[in-house]
């Protein structure tokens, strides 16, 4: 962790009786501005002359000395202009609000630190937060995604009077055969989950499982993106605003032209939800929630036991262990 | 072409000895609305019984009569509230606005009419247009974007000092791949051009060609926006504003935490101008440019001599024809 | 089932006090040969005046009436002029022979029986045999093949010394994946099993993850066996016979040419295993055991509850239902 | 080139008057056994110190101290049981032979040698090779291969009755879409080929093109092969040999059971042609044929002008160069 300035990662600067002051910052934190109090953890494994960095605490929302700065994208801008969220795409969830964290000397007192200078022990806390989240954000947050999107794009198919055609049914196939493999995919890794460690009453999903959900889904949600941009039809991203319908000087124009097999308002209404994801921040999100893609194919191949398999091969061949 | 409303499609509704008068929609103009004139043609190819529809004309931007209804989307809404373009991904050249272009009664004089009735043609003429869109906005465009994407990207892993990592330099390549890969058709399809009619002087593009810039583009275009989010990593997508350089209480922060190899303004500069792709309006665009891919599979696969084809696998299977 | 000629599919064509009699034909019969009794099932389900089609019996090898007719292949060539097992590239398990099995007047004793003209549950019986077959050839048994040719291959990367190389690491990572991928859903398949019918004590797999297992391994077999052949080198599709090892004229040549981290022979061998794998019967064989992957798309979409996932996306896009 | 031992790559072991004396091995030399002579060149640039090896030269089949050691796999085995050729699967160019060339201490005259020594220009010549070998293996061999390929497949789907279901279609039109992309790929390879040295009459093709045609068709033929296997069904790697259609035990059998839209000689004829593709050498052996695809990708990474792409990326962020 050789870095010119310290106060990238979060670290201890004083250690007081009564707890410790930390400074740097979390970039990165999904939800973070509407939680109420916020754990954090190192951000890797820390080695002997790191303890500093080595720490785990909560602190509540609005302490003093910590700050939120927020993203601002399209999406923000959109909302702060929208007269009513029933305009937005995805108007009750969409608002998926990241920022970065700063600790400018913000004190924790001690009930509220859990880990502090245990270097030898903050890549296990990171590796048990690893494994839990590949298995979550990976795959069962995307498949839970996946469902709505799956629903819209069917219904915006039925809208359009396409849904029986050959390579629309193919399609929709597509979509439900990834979102249902990495729906397996995290539930294998929550059966063959282990106690971790032993007796704890404590259990971990299975790693090797998880690993192969976020994988699956990293590819995989970007595909069904695809598809849905596709089904959607140009509409998705070519579309007025709904808010056309109450246009004295247009509403009969869209009325009329936006009609299929769907009256305009609903087409319009599941066009703008398509819109949300495909042409959204989610897309480009799931690459990195829970790690990017590269870090789970190094922990994949670091899972397997290629002796065994080098072995079963050997023997097979008739090949004799050297 | 049994419709409702046969005000779906533009079509005649008079023939004055001046001129015609015209009903009808065109949905998804991209840019129309900038430019001085629209030419405008049937959508297929239509048959005896439709000859209203078989039309063909010019007309200029404020033609009494024609309305255009504007595409109203996240992006719409930032440049709204933005207090300067250069704080939008792609400033100067992001501003996509596609919109419909509603004909309510709109006079065209005959020296603007270049069909009218021939509906035997008209197949032709459309067949003549996807030709040369199916090269250019299938190819040669997206090879443009995909060409910006490249840099942008590679500029972003060089900010960030990724740049060498073996994962890093693969999916580089694989971007480059897949646009060398739409060029080649490109290429292929203009210098197999064909005159046509013979003896004309008007050269069309190879079809075949032309069709297979198009889907490999429309999956490629994807796979290129995918890498682009992959390597532009958390930050394209979860970025705050780079107005935040100019707020005083977080400029400092910001100015710090979002510092790499590059300083915070150019990461965040070119990480806005990857978002504008990577959750941007284009990715799904790209689908349904020039028609969508499953139109030019129909296409691809109507082209194809499998007779010829057929013969050779007969004759080297020892296979007498029938 | 139109068929001109019934004989095709197996059916009754005399029902005697002691049993039944039976013609007709079961194509690719995979290992029948080397059993000692064939259950035999329908094809389909059967219709209302199919019941002669209707039909499930036991019979053991050796039945009077009943031949095999055995593939042959180039791999059945090259095991009849090879001096010795172990100069093939799967000695043990590598003859996976298959066959027509034509009965031609069988007699089948009442006890042998378990359908005979119930036309009503035949569709069901058949069902209940994908459901199993799917999760095992599907997803199972190709997952045991890959544990071998990924053995097999980091095997052949280790003794070409080539094992480290950034991009042999990625793609020994991508066959990792899709095998665990495949290994997750029969897993999810089965600790996700219905009794069936409810009190019989009969476990049956979930079907959705028992076709997604065959579906990932369809594509996923085959690009691990493209890796395979990529890993391997050309070696794999272009090596000597080790038998040159015995050739005096040769044998030092070959020693000598064919060494590189580990001895000729050693690298011969584990070629020729990949071999048997990367240009062998295998793959295509995958396609279409347990059924060809329409088959389990068709079953995947009918599976789905689509009603379901169109509730959850208009309640979230705020569209009443209508 | 730290080698172990010298005689792996061809080099001179002696200069006299008439001529050099060469030692060495060329591996994987496919048809050298079938030329009257074969063309050697270096196997990669050499530098300073290694001038022995920076050797090129013509060497006529029969040389003494020349010795080919044929590859042998199970379609040689077919060959030589078959009592006539019309029973393998490609009879007339399906014989794809490789070995290995040994010299050892070959004497080759001096007006067959073309480079001795010139170190410096070892590397060029290999390049230029190369440039022409991806263009022509990769690209234009290939494609005429799926030509073949997809004209059987088209018959097997009409043999079998099915070439109109939608999901043949589709897969039809895939096969043909990878297909034409390398076709374009190699024939703007050609076109925007440059003379080389200017002035000099030669004329080598694109290489960023002629790089693209091969990695489209590493991975595109062995997905060609795919459908061809999927489309050929399980028959393609489980059918009785052809000569049971001569057995008088078993012919009327064969002759019954594997009849569909065509007699069964012809279905299986064109099935045993695809098994020679989709179970055959040429799959894995496409991966590597003119190099293998990570040479490929290094060369494209290598040709890319990556300042240019930056350049304007960072113009339309509004960037200023550094």
């Amino acid at each position: 962790m050789e870095q010119e300035d310290p106060d990238v990662y979060v670290h201890v600067v004083e250690k007081r009786e009564d707890g410790i002051v930390v400074r740097g910052a979390k970039v990165s934190q999904s939800g973070a501005i509407g939680s109420h109090e916020t754990l954090v953890i190192a951000t890797m494994g820390m080695r002997q002359g790191e303890e500093d960095f080595a720490v785990a605490f909560a602190v509540p929302n609005g302490t003093e000395g910590l700050t939120y700065i927020c993203q601002y994208t399209p999406f923000t801008a959109e909302r702060e202009l929208s007269p009513d969220v029933k305009y937005l795409g995805n108007p009750l969830y969409g608002q998926r609000e990241t920022c970065i964290m700063v600790f400018d000397n913000v004190f924790i007192p001690w009930e509220h630190v859990f880990m502090c200078g245990e270097a030898k022990y903050s890549g296990r806390l990171v590796a048990r937060f690893a494994k839990t989240h590949r298995m979550n954000c990976g795959g069962a947050c995307k498949v839970g995604f996946a469902d709505l999107i799956i629903g819209a794009t069917q219904l915006a198919a039925e809208f359009s009077g396409v849904q029986k055609a050959p390579h629309i049914v193919e399609k929709m196939t597509d979509m439900i055969r990834i979102n249902e493999t990495a729906r397996a995919c995290t539930i294998a890794a929550a059966l063959k989950g282990h106690e971790e460690p032993a007796g704890s009453g404590f259990f971990q999903p299975d790693d090797i499982f998880g690993n192969a959900a976020k994988l699956t889904i990293a590819d995989g949600f970007w595909d069904i993106l695809k598809w849905a941009g596709d089904i959607g039809g140009g509409m998705a991203v070519t579309m007025p605003s709904e808010l056309e319908l109450e246009n004295p000087e247009t509403a009969h124009y869209v009325r009329k032209f936006m009609k299929a097999s769907a009256p305009a308002e609903q087409r319009l209404r599941i066009a703008k939800f398509i819109q949300n994801w495909c042409a959204g921040l989610h897309g480009a999100g799931t690459w990195h929630g829970a790690g990017s893609p590269m870090a789970q194919k190094m922990a994949l191949y670091a899972l397997t036991n290629f002796e065994e398999k080098k072995s079963l091969a050997r023997s097979l061949a008739g090949l004799r262990e050297e």
